[in-house]
């Protein structure tokens, strides 16, 4: 691969705005290893008779998200497919939850991960997780939270799934550089939210504000759930100043994404988040809809790295013929740019994301089509652009839809 | 090959402790070129079925130690391998001497490769090499050069081959920061030892004194070697700063080592080093006594090397295939990944190291099998890995060993 990178700055200059259309489906954790019966992975036993039509005239490759070995989580996979370096541009854990809940942050907000939790008559951690309280309970319990008032900052609070919650502070001049209270262990009491900077003292005084008098509410008779009488706070964190796609490439580009983390992922890197229905059918609708309006979108299938995390190698191979099967209603649309590829892999056989590079295909009429006649990772190694990174992707994309100018005279 | 490489400081959070186990077995200088008359490299001329056997079950792929066009020496490359930039992480001259003999340097240690030669009477150097003294010789001299005491620093030195020894000056608040004595051509007088820094000063000094009160010595009827009446001194430098395996993975790794310096490398990065017979067999035989007391076991074998150096290209074959004949006993303990490769080539129609891409390959339960059937340098270019640099292997070593956490969620 390249060893010389360019940068956003010379991408600016090169980028120009043009009448074509890139379109970027990302099969979540499409990525897989063998079975170890047929020594098949899953992309090699699905029918995928599209997917291996537009290998035919692809160029195709295997792409690292981020390095070798190392297992890209959701967001970072997902940056640098869009072309952001996963490690510089990294998401706190606080924003990453808030993304996961449709929130939408502002960019002073403070966003911190939440966990009600138990602690005993001293003040001891007997349960960082409220023995797993309902969703219903913690949704009571964050809006007896949302009662709460500090002076210098709005603060809110917003469910999330059992005992987790998004705390958000908005106020001026608040630094997210905050040490968490979780001590991610029982029998520790919670610890007092340190600040990291002297910038940062004013929102330390805030969250701890905050901390006391949810200890006040959570263990008064109104909220009247014992196990949840605390909560933990981490991941304190704002947006991470990362220059827009449209800044970079001048691309006006649109999400088409189901879950919400994904949703979030798109408005960070500023396109806007098209309504949609829950089926890839749906969203290849919502993608004909808003056809004209746009220069790039974004198509995100969830349910292959949903199968994958289960284990479940035969649902993943049917969730791979899913996509494969509504792609004739991409293909009407005939893109200038056509790219194919995963944010990361998640073979059944291991049950989680890992470090496997992903197979990657880019249909246009100007690329360089290679030998590949399959869209596998076995096939996709002999592809004409090997194994490469995936931060390369963007710059790809827009050469292929003939939208960068030469570099250098 | 990952244009984001993962720094130490995220492996530190990536990392963590479990009983699986790494093998890493260097094959020193493995890699070769095509002899003339058959057009067959050593590795694609000797009989291995083990190691063709490995390959099958294998992710393979050629190895770059530095860059494209870069001849490794022995501790670049393996530095290489074991995960460290070996441009960043280099190691001074005088370090490298004291590693190869078995020295084990403190941190505070300034070491220096030091020349018997001749100067005549106007102290002009016309022998570099006082005649290439013998061994025993140069140990008589070292001996008598012990006699030196110089105030502030305790100096020591230690005999290597024929005319070469290590200086070790010993003090507090020495910096190695200091010029060359060896003006590297004769018919000049060897310079004095300049501080390149002002901290140096010291050392400096302590230097200069050494040299003077070794001329005395060696010009005194005692020393009575006529051709070695004179030291060149190079290469002051001191242990790099260098995490260890155990601080960035989590590892608690061994060397099996035959040689001095490759020994030295490996307490350099923190291995412990075991004892171990000089065969390849007593290596292994090392390797089964302490498996259960270590994660990651560097074996190393030396002959493959020193054959390719000598240009003797069937006896390369044969330690190929001495190595190959051993495997057994090591695929006894089916690690969980066994690493194979070398840290540079020595073609033996080169008769010496090369710039040369080394074959490689990782075998773990979890690793993506590829197409190759045998290990060679024409076999390995087919294989998963592609080309790619050798400081990808430890993150990938770590991966399959399911030893890395998720880089973000």
């Amino acid at each position: 691969m390249a060893n010389t990178m360019i940068g956003f700055e010379h991408m600016k200059k090169l980028s120009r705005k043009s009448p074509s259309k890139i379109v970027l489906l990302i099969i979540d954790g499409v990525g897989g290893l063998p079975h170890p019966e047929t020594g098949k992975t899953e992309l090699e036993s699905a029918k995928k008779p599209n997917l291996d039509y537009i290998a035919k005239g692809s160029l195709c490759g295997l792409i690292d998200p981020i390095s070798s070995g190392i297992t890209p989580g959701s967001a970072p996979g997902h940056l640098a497919i869009f072309g952001y370096d996963p490690v510089k541009y990294s998401i706190g854990r606080g924003v990453l939850e808030a993304l996961g809940v449709d929130l939408e942050l502002k960019p002073e907000d403070i966003a911190a991960r939440g966990n009600f939790c138990t602690v005993d008559d001293k003040g001891t951690i007997t349960d960082r997780r409220a023995g797993r309280i309902s969703t219903e309970k913690n949704a009571q319990l964050c809006q007896l939270l949302n009662n709460i008032s500090v002076s210098g900052a709005e603060v809110s609070v917003i469910p999330v799934k059992e005992h987790r919650f998004v705390l958000i502070m908005r106020g001026e001049g608040l630094s997210p550089d905050l040490a968490d209270s979780d001590p991610q262990q029982v029998g520790l009491a919670p610890k007092k939210i340190q600040a990291l900077s002297p910038q940062a003292e004013r929102a330390a005084e805030i969250a701890n504000e905050f901390v006391l008098q949810a200890r006040r509410l959570l263990r008064s008779r109104v909220a009247n759930i014992p196990s949840a009488n605390m909560v933990l706070m981490r991941g304190f964190s704002r947006l991470p100043g990362i220059p827009s796609l449209s800044e970079i490439y001048k691309l006006k580009s649109a999400a088409i994404a189901v879950y919400p983390m994904y949703r979030g992922l798109a408005r960070l890197v500023g396109m806007e988040v098209l309504p949609t229905g829950d089926s890839i059918t749906h969203q290849l609708e919502s993608l004909h809809r808003h056809y004209a309006d746009f220069d790039f979108f974004f198509v995100h299938f969830k349910s292959t790295d949903s199968r994958g995390e289960d284990g479940n190698f035969e649902a993943k191979v049917r969730a791979i013929e899913e996509v494969d099967n509504s792609l004739p209603k991409l293909l009407d649309l005939n893109p200038d740019v056509l790219i194919v590829t995963g944010d990361h892999s998640t073979p059944a056989t291991l049950a989680m994301h890992s470090w496997h590079p992903v197979p990657f295909m880019l249909k246009s009429k100007w690329c360089f089509p290679d030998s590949v006649t399959e869209f596998s990772e076995r096939a996709c190694l002999d592809g004409g652009m090997g194994r490469f990174s995936a931060v390369e992707i963007m710059p790809l994309a827009m050469a292929n839809a003939l939208k960068l100018e030469k570099f250098g005279a």
